[in-house]
């Protein structure tokens, strides 16, 4: 096996940490050779548990003082720009965790400065790499259930996001947190660009939560249609407490297709026949898509080695930043709102 | 066992022949004494396989010639209203198909007469009386999910819906035909009514099947909010194809809820690992609803009999047809809509 | 319609229950003209809930003073052969609850007596009417699976059965009184005799239920080997607890089927991620073969109306005893028993 | 991280390839150094494939030229005893297959090599560390069903095993081959010894796959009895076509547990109402137990690196080989047979 791919890890919190434990233990050809987190503790306490050697509190200390090839970005989104910007022109590989970026503009910097510096590009999306997706697309593009006509895709997350993750101020909110996989998702299993979208919000545990910020939901309910014709929907909950739960159905001119279980382990247990039977739920997203994890850290290191294009890269996150645009600013306004009226005149959106 | 409520079957047609069915075979303390219908070969066909005695091509007819208690009214939309009335004139109870009418007016119309003349009025909302939905809104009700927070409601069909029922300028299209059980059900099981829609139609089969009339859809996707701050989706699909799919998912504040399977009949079968598991799905709205059909036409007895009201009437009836007229004239006007701006000022929607 | 088929319900237990309403509110064709059952309040209790006029302590003096043409028994199966014998002799059609007798002389007696007299006789083997079993066993003889090699077949009852049922002295046991059931499926669905048997019981819970009857056991596996050289099993267990739970699993030349799901309703809710999803179970055999209740009465009405036979009559009963007889004697001879060692030699076995 | 374990693997086939895959992938703690396999073909597209740089023709030759620590036996049964013997001597840690031997004195043999060389001896029960399974027993020896009353656990593959795993002269047959697994997972969930079995075989497709040696056979259904009165089953289908099913169902004082599903990926299509939908299956072992292959890797690397004794050792390989020989034995002479028949007199079997 030829040398293995040298990885600064940046941002020591929950998805850092998956994204450790999926190259230490099942990544070979990775190596997490330094991590980066401005909180100490967290630093030392993730780095250590994955034996990684070389820790610093900012990316800038790690590239003047680390050698290594790539940086997996698991920052919170506003800082997204500022460290794959660096990255990039430190001429790093960058693995950059969804949402991409708060704006469009932001987006546009990223993609042309990783092109600039011809280092590769990979979009947190891992939903494209768990067998049950990547399967369903295969299946979808032989033609199995005919032309996509509608697409329904839910993300229900069970816990609360971090208070940065549902102000609108400082976030695109859980539309962008929670359902940037959603944006993505529907945007390739219907191989077509969303056109037109038209948001409902909820809020109904924001009283409970001692939420009081402006516009803060918990619920969403994004209606689509594609340029294509097709048509389809985007929902979150967020807490929604009964466990993590993301699954799509699509109806094609031929048929129908489910991708996704809400059970998760099958083992059924039946204890009281007034209560019924009892199977597990997938309590977290590192349960439900586990081997989606390691597949896309895997695949980033193979790009980086064969030096090919990831499968998922700065455009498919720039969409998805779009849409959250658009969702947004269709729920503010109270009117469905078109893609056209968020992206940049006069750019060419591949 | 008291004397049976006679009845007398308005259509001959397949609804016409699931509830002469349902009565015959298992509501004994009703009786098909009637049948009418215009297409005389239709109405023999239907009669003779029913022993249904007497035969007419009019309600008129049936109503100068025959002695009976109720009609049963299966015919399409546009004659619901003028046979509504005409029974209600006549003194007799009334069991009507959804969608109740064509417009508010006629809904407005026929729950008047029926007041005024003291006799029963059922809708044909079969899935109030399906023992999953029954128990499912029991279980709501009893607050085993928490406050309803969003609910996803859809109906596939298998087949295209005759010409007049795809039409806008004779029917309310399928919204109406296909998906007022949808409306029904969402105000239901949500215990609140919808204060807004926004609705997106799409066309994919129409060239192939040669529809060429304006504003003809065969997908639509209608996004709901609530007067109690709730979300939701209407979908529906027709001709789908792939069987005939009703199922309805709702979260709460404390959990998750799905009524209906997507899989019929418990035969599961694997002859081929290459191809997977093999499992029936219902092919038909009747083979689905089967006991709903059977409850309905007993409960509809009983009201008779006993002189209560029945659970589902003429005020579910026409907050169905307010949806449909809402959600048609959303995707005319492609903006969200109130239920305000089709409701008749100044009348109390209790 | 022709005249309504007059049936004399004996039994006014939990099976006769079932089968009057059955008969009462969805068999129109036939009539419960009488109810004979010894204990006074139960008979009073259950003709009146069903609106049976004719009331009698005896078999006997139902024939005397009443008139119909047919019986349906339901008592305990000792006395199933005094009773199917007088009502054969009587000229009545017999519907007879499993299992058909204690031993297979009085089933010899019991289908001489009904051919002498011309009657029909139908055994209350309702899983033939079941329409998943129904529907399995013609995809079965279609060929779907090809040659059926394994069958395994589970019936696991809630509660305790009666003193009398789980006593080898005044009864075969659950091998008889739960298993009857499997014991004619396997052999439906193989299209093949048993040839030989080989039990093993287990008693766990008799000491807390203070039963100290010998050879009690409340949990039964017995392997089978078909004289067409497939093999299978039986398994009981009773009181279970959990529901009632009545599947069959079959592995044939070119693929496996599953016949019934361990879940009941499909209404699936989760309100807690350490809980996981809960989907009901059935909680009793009325509730589970709901409409097989239905059908066989359907059948032994029509079979009554056409003169013809029933789908399954006393040599299937017979059947079911002789593989109870083989599968009692192996455990307490610990060792495997041929069928040819129970069947009268000298008489065909059609 | 301190050094890897250096192991080799003994066999280039198809489990020497999951096993290989396992380590050199996902157990960064251990290290392929070596491979051994007569076959030279063979030997050198899988050692090439996985990059596994020694390569030897015996394991004689590996002791000789190569350093490592532990080998992984994954050749047919019969060479399991002189390379098991081989490499305990050596003072190699050892992971061997199932089944362990062809009789008790082999296992015995190599228990006592083992354990006089102060070697880790891992027998290849994956199932043990299969997520489902192993949350299954946790929750079993937690009480949540109660005491196990009744266990079957079915294994069917989808392919004909070679000449030598289905000749009883040459091994053990499918009973071992196959089913070894479920003589391991009946003893694990029930906690208890087998204490006597009864076997029914039969021979379905031996003809039409041109297989005359005798006793062959193609379906299994064991009958068995444990040490603390429960009972249980154990059936084996090979060839049976349609996939590969593993299945497990367990019925204890309080309630049912199931244990795995029989489909597979949760992508669910339907594009035809008269078929139904469907469901991927398992098609093979390694799909289905991909984690578990990964984490008893795991395991014997870390057993290696603490000291630690590992999960499922020798005694665990020895009863299931009882059982297989008690199995045999019994189908052999029709009769039921103890296990203390086949155990060795004044041996304590722990």
């Amino acid at each position: 096996m030829s040398e293995r791919v040298r990885i600064c890890m940046v941002g020591a919190g929950r998805v850092g940490k998956v994204h450790s434990n999926s190259i230490v233990r099942h990544v070979p050809g990775g190596q997490v050779v330094a991590m980066v987190d401005p909180a100490r503790e967290v630093l030392q306490a993730t780095a250590g548990e994955f034996g990684i050697p070389n820790r610093f509190d900012s990316l800038e200390a790690a590239l003047e003082q680390c050698d290594f090839e790539a940086v997996i970005i698991t920052t919170p989104t506003p800082t997204h720009r500022p460290l794959a910007l660096m990255a990039a022109e430190a001429g790093k590989h960058v693995f950059l965790e969804k949402p991409m970026a708060l704006n469009l503009a932001d987006c546009d910097e990223i993609i042309a400065a990783t092109r600039r510096h011809g280092v590769v590009l990979q979009m947190g999306f891992m939903r494209r790499f768990d067998p049950e997706f990547a399967a369903a697309a295969r299946r979808i593009e032989a033609g199995e259930i005919g032309q996509p006509m509608m697409i329904k895709s839910l993300t229900h997350g069970p816990g609360l996001p971090p208070p940065w993750a549902r102000d609108l101020t400082t976030s695109n909110g859980m539309l962008a947190e929670v359902n940037s996989h959603d944006w993505d998702t529907v945007r390739w299993l219907m191989a077509s660009n969303v056109e037109r979208v038209y948001t409902e919000v909820a809020n109904f545990k924001g009283p409970a939560n001692r939420i009081d910020i402006p516009h803060f939901y918990d619920n969403v309910l994004v209606n689509l249609r594609f340029e294509n014709g097709g048509l389809g929907s985007i929902s979150g909950v967020c807490p929604c407490g009964y466990g993590y739960d993301a699954r799509v159905e699509i109806v094609g001119e031929r048929g129908i297709m489910q991708i996704g279980d809400i059970n998760g382990q099958a083992v059924v247990v039946c204890t009281n026949r007034d209560q019924g039977l009892i199977t597990p739920i997938y309590r977290t997203w590192p349960e439900r898509f586990a081997w989606a994890y390691i597949l896309e850290m895997e695949h980033f290191v193979q790009c980086i080695r064969a030096g090919t294009a990831p499968r998922v890269g700065g455009e498919e996150g720039r969409w998805a930043v779009a849409g959250v645009l658009a969702g947004t600013k269709s729920f503010l306004e109270e009117r469905p709102v078109y893609l056209r009226e968020i992206l940049p005149v006069g750019r060419s959106n591949a």
